[in-house]
């Protein structure tokens, strides 16, 4: 008998089954023989005590600026979530001096998620490096990851999914995002300027003055363009950080009813764009790092899109006051775009010519073409994300789940379409995408210009076993969905708009055979799942087995 | 030796090709037996002279009305052509009589044009049925077919691809309209009417007057939705009519410079909208047929859309006056919709509450799912077509083309999106779509927000024989276009956006062998196209074969 406990090769069975990926040699095939090269390995971490102590107190310089902003709650919470702090662009010298702590010490390398297995903590990814930044600045920073982590645990539903702990990223549990009230908190004012007639400061109330302001109300759909990437993550590995390697699945969208006025009405009372602006950069006042800088969140968004009275700033949400982890006291709420240009704890908006080179914006939200990768990327590769193509998922069944059924398949989910565009038409298959069904319309929620629309059909379903089941929608612009991830895929893992596939376990109890099977499950005692427990009565006799072969012709064909 | 003359029984190698499709009988499955049912088949005509006869002197029924129109002119080169005649619209009299006329006569069958091959006449299709409407109502519409053709033959290109006589379908030859000047004909007015404040007539001079109305000029793009429906017709059969049947390929668009004005200015010189109207309904003095009607040409476009300053009145193109036979003296533009909302020749536009009943709104244009056809449709099934989904075509190579290259080869195209999306990245397949080229953003033209982008690109290609260049475009709300002519058949033939593919056949000459080889050719002087005529040389010496088995295993295994 063969010892078990012999050991294999280091990993190998791992390597087989593609959950190694990170500690393969790369093979360079360029010269007469090919050659294995190590995979990077990193040195020693180092610190420059001196140089970090030169930059004097550091509570003293980091600590919490504006009356009435502590908290450290999270930014959207359907994307990459951050932290309210200072308003660094405010700062020079802060900026400078968080960037020399950051420059005179090392950190550890990016864990990696993506070329092996995502782990099964809870919340699925820690947000090491994200933790690290703050610490490392010190002074106030240092709380904010685990003040996040408490704002959430108290703000958000108890049933949230939690993928990312810091900078908090979680999905919702049902269809629209969930809220709660807040304590009212001193708000000062944000100050419009740049290339504007009359840069001005205005307060809330100056907001809120409806003689000045129409008062305007949209239910808006908001989704963060990683969307469904755990469809990339798992096929293909991309970009290496942890933004980019939260898993999102079907939830990463959500739905809210906002009260607030247009942007444009603002941009008016200040006399207008002036010297050829056309772009508004939004200034959040959340703590961003990227490439050892510390700086606040910023966007912009084209100011024909606030003409269009497109970009909103909301002070309430669901009937109740804006909440704290959506961006208390005011954000901006952009119709049609994706969730990351609707910037939270808005302190500032400046008009400018060219579309803001903040990393948000010019660096990251970036869709590059599928063999661009680190290798070989330039940031003018990638396409701006800024409205989300038609898309739509299944959210029952689950995939791998089994479902009994009498022919039909009980299925829900929703369909969205960016920029004002709508789902005219949801279809489902279960053929792989050959023949599809329509949904019919009236089990389609209400139609508007700025949400996604859910959706519930029973999908005829003839077969049994493992199928897959497909989901597309057409918008009224006639653009549908690419078939597979494959399409899809991109190094900065954005934008999972293909059909989504759902396989699902089909047990048609229509079927004689399969009804019987069930009616001795259910008289033995069993539980029917899961499917991979071996079956605990014989699945025929031999009394049937010997009657089907005197009826038919035997196994073995005879000369 | 076997008689050659020998018949075979009627069709069957037609059927085996399946180039008869339309006279194999129904099968009918639904009783214990399968039944064939035999396909409709037609009596012979009738006509009712007396009750013709009973609507009195059809010379001067149907006489052009109004003065300087006459000419009879295509409307919509680059969609579906129809003739100037009278506003039918204003006269229930003669409407009434034409619908006299038709219904008391039958007209034969509709020629059928997809369950068998596409006609190789010249245009290829006649327009049967169109043709005999305008000669069956009489009066001066009786030359309208031919004095349309004889307008085609007089102002479009000499090198126009002509699809359908009547109503004139073609395709332009090169990559923007052609566009011919007119002789100025008198203009009297057009109305502005139904649900406006002060509803009022407009002529030319009112429209031109820069200091009510601010002149605008665009360059813009029309496709129409029949845009390479050629490839539907060629997989499967749709709708049957010669309009459907039209067999448009990838020139069903073009790209003009207007000049005009917006036509939000004209409704509001009205004082604006009223009684809760919120789209507008667009006349155009050309006769079209539906459902033994005679009528005119109606659409209708949103409000919204005419209020983002959307929708021109355009008098002038590519610099020249309105040609004849692109609507002159005024035309309607809508900025991003299908060419069909662009109305030609217009004469009135009347403010209403829902989008127009008439049936090129709500009959026609319309996107079907996969499982709708004659047997259960309804129009409400359909989607309103009105912007165009993102897509792209391959201009060169053509399909069946053979290419001798260097590894590289050179392939031109455009690509578009409706709605005032454009497009950001155009990439070449030779796999079939799995791996992507993505063509240089200098290869592509400028980008705008209301037209195509014509683009070159030497697209890498390694391997030779039959391959099939796949082209698709993202656009910058990153929709890309599904895969094949399944994923977009419908029964209406509309919206053909998956993914352009054509067939080409590769000739490597990098490649030693295939160098030798065309050298061959050449020294023979011998031309190397078609690939199906057989090669004239020995394709290997007996030498070189028997040294290559003397080197090799031989065919035969050996035990």
């Amino acid at each position: 008998m063969p010892d078990i406990n012999s050991v294999n090769r280091p990993d190998e069975w791992k390597i087989e089954q593609g959950l190694s990926g990170a500690v393969l040699p790369v093979l360079d095939m360029t010269g007469p023989e090919t050659k294995a090269l190590a995979p990077q390995t990193f040195g020693p971490l180092t610190k420059d005590e001196d140089a970090i102590k030169s930059v004097g107190d550091r509570d003293a310089l980091f600590k919490m600026e504006r009356k009435g902003w502590k908290g450290y709650v999270p930014l959207l919470p359907l994307s990459e979530g951050l932290n309210s702090f200072v308003e660094w662009e405010n700062y020079p010298d802060k900026k400078a001096a968080a960037h020399k702590i950051l420059t005179s010490q090392t950190f550890p390398p990016n864990p990696e998620y993506q070329l092996g297995p995502i782990p099964a903590t809870n919340p699925v990814l820690p947000g090491t490096h994200w933790k690290m930044w703050h610490h490392a600045v010190g002074g106030e920073l240092t709380q904010v990851p685990d003040d996040s982590w408490d704002t959430v645990l108290r703000e958000k539903h108890p049933d949230m999914l939690h993928l990312l702990q810091f900078p908090y990223n979680g999905e919702p549990p049902s269809a629209s995002s969930p809220t709660r009230s807040s304590l009212p908190i001193p708000y000062t004012s944000f100050t419009l300027d740049g290339l504007v007639q009359n840069p001005r400061a205005f307060t809330l109330d100056d907001l809120m003055d409806e003689s000045k302001f129409p008062r305007v109300e949209k239910t808006v759909t908001m989704q963060c363009s990683g969307t469904r990437r755990i469809e990339q993550i798992i096929k293909y590995a991309g970009q290496g950080d942890e933004v980019p390697q939260a898993p999102w699945a079907e939830g990463a969208i959500g739905t809210a009813h906002y009260v607030g006025i247009s942007l444009k009405k603002v941009v008016k009372a200040c006399g207008g764009l002036v010297d050829g602006a056309k772009h508004l950069e939004l200034y959040g006042a959340d703590t961003y790092f990227k490439d050892d800088e510390a700086m606040n969140y910023l966007v912009s968004v084209p100011w024909s899109k606030a003409k269009a009275n497109e970009v909103l700033l909301a002070w309430e949400m669901n009937g109740e006051t804006l909440p704290r982890i959506h961006g208390y006291p005011l954000r901006v709420v952009v119709l049609g775009y994706i969730g990351a240009r609707s910037v939270k704890w808005l302190y500032r908006i400046k008009a400018i010519k060219e579309p803001s080179r903040a990393p948000v914006q010019s660096k990251e939200y970036l869709y590059f073409p599928q063999q661009v990768g680190k290798h070989n990327l330039k940031m003018t590769d990638g396409i701006q994300i800024q409205e989300m193509p038609v898309s739509s998922a299944i959210m029952s069944p689950w995939t791998k789940q089994v479902v009994i059924h009498n022919g039909k398949i009980r299925c829900k989910g929703w369909a969205y379409s960016g920029g004002g565009r709508w789902p005219e038409r949801v279809e489902l298959s279960t053929d792989g995408g050959f023949n599809w069904y329509t949904i019919p319309l009236e089990n389609l929620s209400q139609k508007r210009k700025w949400t996604w629309r859910t959706w519930e059909f029973d999908l005829p379903c003839d077969v049994e076993g493992w199928i897959e089941i497909v989901c597309r929608c057409w918008d009224n612009s006639l653009n549908t969905q690419p078939p597979d991830v494959r399409t899809a895929w991109n190094w900065g893992l954005h934008v999972t708009s293909s059909c989504h596939r759902v396989s699902v376990y089909s047990v048609n109890k229509t079927r004689p055979v399969t009804k019987a099977r069930l009616d001795e499950f259910e008289r033995a005692g069993v539980p029917f799942g899961p499917i991979t427990v071996p079956l605990p009565f014989p699945s025929q006799t031999w009394d049937e087995y010997e009657k089907f072969w005197s009826r038919n012709d035997p196994r073995d064909a005879e000369d």
